[in-house]
């Protein structure tokens, strides 16, 4: 229940000392942001109208930390995102060149970088190191996937004399983090650790738009294209295009809107059926016999319930999808088989394109601000939060907030209404 | 003041019909939304954390004008801006598709189109004609600057038998809209006049982001590398860039912030000196001893008390502006000639690159949205109005409100803050 | 053998008329152009350093065909390529602005669209039309593989009134484009019969650079920029992808000299196994084991030797490949499985993503030239033949010549030196 | 007189070592090429069927130089153009990697680095350094305008043991490295010269493309249709742009080509008057008259004979231009003022951002081929020499031959009946 959510944020600290960054400084005052079901997740439905309080992000007039003897580390966990350099730089930056900070590490390879037996090397992060990674996609610290012992974390974290830990990462990088913070606070250490999260999805609860989205609705915008381009150059030509979105639709309703060349989309929010009344199949039949060409996007989560399912999980904890493109692919090739009815039929994955591309310059400036405000944050013993932009207000957010649930497209909404307008689509 | 704020939609319908576009439909309960001094603009200072109530756009249950008697004007006036082609395509598509309108017409070059004199032809505006022009800058229908006679534009909407007018255009274009308007009221006539902002500086009163902006950004940040790549390429390497920004430097100061190559970002809102203590001049000449290059941003409008001004207006009544991009070359040149220290100055002025570009994907889905919510406010009757988005809402608002004055960066903001301090400029 | 090249052009002109377009004209005199292997294929080996002379393309001063009863067809064939609308575009105006031809029509998806029982449609090709096609991919003609009877469509030549037939496309559209002119030799027609020869494999015999071939190099660049990304982005993380190349490897050659960050590229022309000394397996884990990551490029015909074919053909009357990426995939997975090495995979197939791409501004040049010549020979009456660019000379190419065989990669050239030697690959 | 052509390149090896680059190896048989005066140069005219032989680059199976006691020194000199970086990286890449040369040397801000009295600083050019540079523009090194004494640029050579020199650079710069090598033969040296001639106007002697050419086309491209863009949204409106070309006018023709945009391309080796039958001014009105909108491409050399010289040269001896750009602004007003017509003037100058774009895909394979050749040709002890790209063959080629003249556009080939068949211009 919303009523709940209680946004104040956790401090370690208590001396304080004058914050060598520049001010104006932000203020310990909250402000009031309304984010109803469509911005901020189901947790928000039933207060539209409420606003709900949150602290501002931004350097203050004290911090907690002494630069000089502060110790910081950065690691990259989960899938790759665009944007994910940018974040790592502007914290560097921001550290080095704002507060003096002159200990930063990078671990390797996400979370096993803290774990001996995976024999990762550290890498030191200065302001020469970082200062062009932003125009490389993926993470210059790789990353891996799948929890490690917070215990171990947390051994190594002491071992390295790390004060401020900084989490890039998905949805269970954020309960990793949340592991390493229960530990931290259990062997009572003076350890912040801040989340940013990360999923390419932007499934993240309270989150309008995370990070590396506008990016990756860029990409999948040309894949659209791409689509549209074979579709129109056979006869009954489909173009077939799988997207992420394991359990929200967000890349593939935004692509929609972007080309307005989408006849079909289909997301996990949203079910469908293939054959009778309202069946995908007979849409698509109907839109080739008056267009001669059709264009459909598919989210990797929608229509798991057609698929017969193995029930695993991967190294993350996520249950493996079936494979809807694949399966859609055979099931539209051989309702038109049966019918002897020509088409063709071009099947485009663009995922790991879209994933490993750099940042445009609107994640650019967004994960520049996310990872100077992470440090603003920090500096001040702020720990166990997020960073992260409601409806263009940087704020700090509770980590437990944000791994609560996931948020996912609302189909009752205006934004999804859109969608389909644009689409012509009519499945029930 | 803001208390006076009044958004309350004026519309001109009684009888009403069922929408053909379809559902679910937006209801007229107001929504609230904060919009402090840095989102808003100024009227907004002193409220914040006061909710504003604006109604939400979208699709009515029920349509004021007859799809099938429904004659559209669409008209583009003042400078170029991204985006500019989608909003007209989304307007003939909405209206064509979604309301079965067929009867669309573009006026040609501006509010010139209106006026015989000019014998400007005019356009009709069919869903084939329009699918594809998104993917140019531009406008498709021509513009033109300043004003014309509103009883002269009032007669050609009545000779034509105009039901709906859409203006597209700035700050004048919107005043012109109200003049119209006034004209409209004062012959009883049953004529819809929506307005849709367009503003490559940004500058709106209470619109956060105007459509065009974030394209302008990304064009305008390629420039800012290729300023970097000049000053770097020579000892003591200058790239001077101006960008536009007649009142405001918002694309001056987002470009700033997306590439991080910025030494000094000059804007209106932010008054400099030249020489002395805190003088450009000499921050310029430190950071060539230390670092051998620099890059300076300059948004037109800025320093604008360092110049003689002519005191002219040009043809759109905006007050015509000192060459402060040449005045600042002549300068820099000057004193290091002085000091007999060897430069090498690189002047870059994009702006027709900038403002002539397509929109990007971000934008392109804004201008489409922007375009179909035009669109459903028509339709209902509502008049006097402008669509906009404040905070990723859609809402209308009331003309009179978008032209009360322009919005600046608050140079008190977290945001100015975040930008100088990116540059690590210190000019007082 | 070499020794019997002809490189004479057949025309079927007597009666001559001044000719329309613009000169100065090109003379009959042919001009010579050296070809060795490496440029020119199999065709020249043993023939370097002795010139083949060439009939040069352009406009002459008389022409056979009266531009005020001459009919045009235009027909797209095969696989899509970039700059297939650039070609149509540029064969519309050159031959309406140059000649004043004002009957041009588009054939619908390839050959089927000569013949009765499709139904499909056919275009009139205007300026307006086609104007700004060629910011499109792919081809608004559409397209279709397969032969189809020349009898048929010879009928369909007559039918129409075709005086002057364009076919763009495929080794396999030539030789339909040779049986055609046999048809039309037969039948003792005045239907001049040219081609432009395409393919996105660059693997056209005597033509050097095919059109498309420079755009496709550039989007499979960007796709191995990603599986760079992807592959630094997890230990012992590798990309491999697969890009096209049935029978030639000139895309993944050319795309791995672009980027250099490729350390395998597997082509056709030049065998591989998999295990033991100086197979692709041990040199992959030698690889890993020293750097941690790598990519992998394999052209879509490489390997077949290792794949047990299934023997079939597509309606191209080309041979079914065997899946050399998913087996790769597999191999590779397996292999380290048994080692216990923990790797991870990612698989890449950009095809479609390249072929659909509209073509670069190399290319559209390119195209631009190949399209009015095209036009020009035609309108001599010359027949039987292709336009092409050898070595920046836009020449004559009897129809024969180009479908004897396919180009391939040298793999004793210098070039596939100076590839291999920018991948540090040392396989046997 | 090109009977003179002496293509033997000079050599100061005698004792050899076995070449630790991966063969096969060239030989050093010349191959013939046919470069008629289209692609050369004027000194072609008159031999057009005459094959020149060339030595072919790439690694032979002995060198000259030592690699463990060779130390290379690399210099880039004049103005940026796409592609300085690719060349700086491959030459370290291969000299390092093929080679195991160990001492690398960058020369920082052109022929100055040489010159104590500057004060610059040198670099050690290692693979990690360089590794990156490509995906930016301009030079890594820095580069600086105008000749420095060649003893005192010898003296440094001696100083720091050089027993390379590699000169990026224009045609001043060549005659620099001329220059250089006469002192260092004077001084009976060991040191070998090589040039790698750099012109973004594509008007080296000889060399039908240099690198860069297509990267600057591109975006010059780009700079034309936000032109057309301008042009089309005013009624009159007319796009004005100037792209570099001072004494040949490639990047205009080129792009003029590619776009098809363009109504009237001026370039030095075309002249032209503005009033008249056949000027500039009455064709532009018509054009106006008739189509409403006009795209006009200048080079920067086009039209001297209308200004009135000042005589200066820059710091390059290059003479100053006069600049032609604003002169045909403020002619092009004047004239239109006079007959009381209403025009819309857009004047886009992009030289800076065409040049300082990092290099496209073609021009990054190019230049790789380039920086590679020119250190294989390097370690065998040649000297006094250039590579260059022939019609697609890397060559060795005299440093005097190119040097000799400026190559320019033929007005008589089939090249620019092309370019102005594109336009309809018909001035005279």
């Amino acid at each position: 229940m919303a009523h709940d959510i209680d946004t104040s944020i956790m401090t370690i600290a208590t001396p304080k000392i004058d914050n060598p960054a520049r001010g104006p400084y932000v203020t310990d005052k909250p402000i009031p942001i309304f984010l109803d079901a469509e911005h901020g997740g189901e947790d928000m439905r039933g207060l539209e109208g409420k606003a709900l309080y949150f602290e501002q992000a931004g350097p203050r007039d004290h911090i907690y930390f002494d630069p000089d003897k502060t110790k910081i580390a950065i690691v990259t966990c989960g899938g790759l995102c665009p944007g994910l350099n940018d974040v790592i730089r502007a914290i560097v930056m921001e550290a080095h060149y704002s507060y003096g900070v002159r200990s930063l590490t990078g671990i390797r390879y996400g979370l096993e970088g803290f774990i001996p037996r995976y024999h990762h090397d550290i890498v030191e992060l200065t302001p020469s190191w970082v200062s062009d990674i932003h125009t490389f996609g993926g993470t210059i610290l790789g990353s891996s996937r799948g929890p490690q012992e917070s215990e171990e974390i947390v051994d190594a974290l002491e071992r390295m004399n790390v004060n401020i830990l900084f989490v890039i990462g998905g949805d269970g990088s954020m309960k990793a983090a949340a592991a390493i913070q229960n530990e931290v606070f259990k062997r009572k250490l003076r350890i912040s650790v801040i989340g940013i999260p990360k999923t390419i999805d932007n499934d993240i609860n309270f989150i309008p738009r995370s990070f590396g989205f506008d990016t990756a609705v860029d990409v999948a915008t040309m894949s659209l294209r791409c689509a549209h381009t074979e579709a129109i150059g056979a006869c009954n030509g489909i173009g077939l295009v799988k997207l992420m979105g394991r359990e929200s639709g967000f890349i593939a309703a935004q692509a929609t809107l972007a080309l307005n060349v989408v006849n079909f989309v289909l997301i996990p929010e949203a079910p469908f059926h293939l054959e009778g009344e309202g069946g995908l199949l007979p849409a698509l039949e109907a839109r080739l016999r008056s267009r001669n060409h059709a264009v459909i996007v598919v989210a990797e989560g929608a229509g798991q319930d057609l698929l017969t399912s193995n029930g695993k999980t991967d190294a993350s904890g996520n249950r493996v999808l079936g494979d809807i493109g694949h399966f859609l692919q055979n099931a539209i090739n051989t309702y038109f088989a049966k019918k002897d009815m020509s088409i063709s039929l071009k099947y485009i994955d663009p995922s790991y394109l879209v994933r490993s591309t750099p940042a445009n310059t609107t994640d650019r400036i967004y994960c520049g601000q996310l990872g100077r405000n992470a440090v603003h944050a920090a500096m001040t013993g702020r720990t166990n939060m997020v960073v992260a932009c409601l409806l263009d207000h940087y704020v700090h957010l509770p980590l437990e907030l944000v791994t609560r649930r996931r948020r996912k497209i609302d189909i009752r909404s205006e934004y999804w209404r859109s969608v389909l307008a644009s689409t012509g689509q009519h499945l029930a």
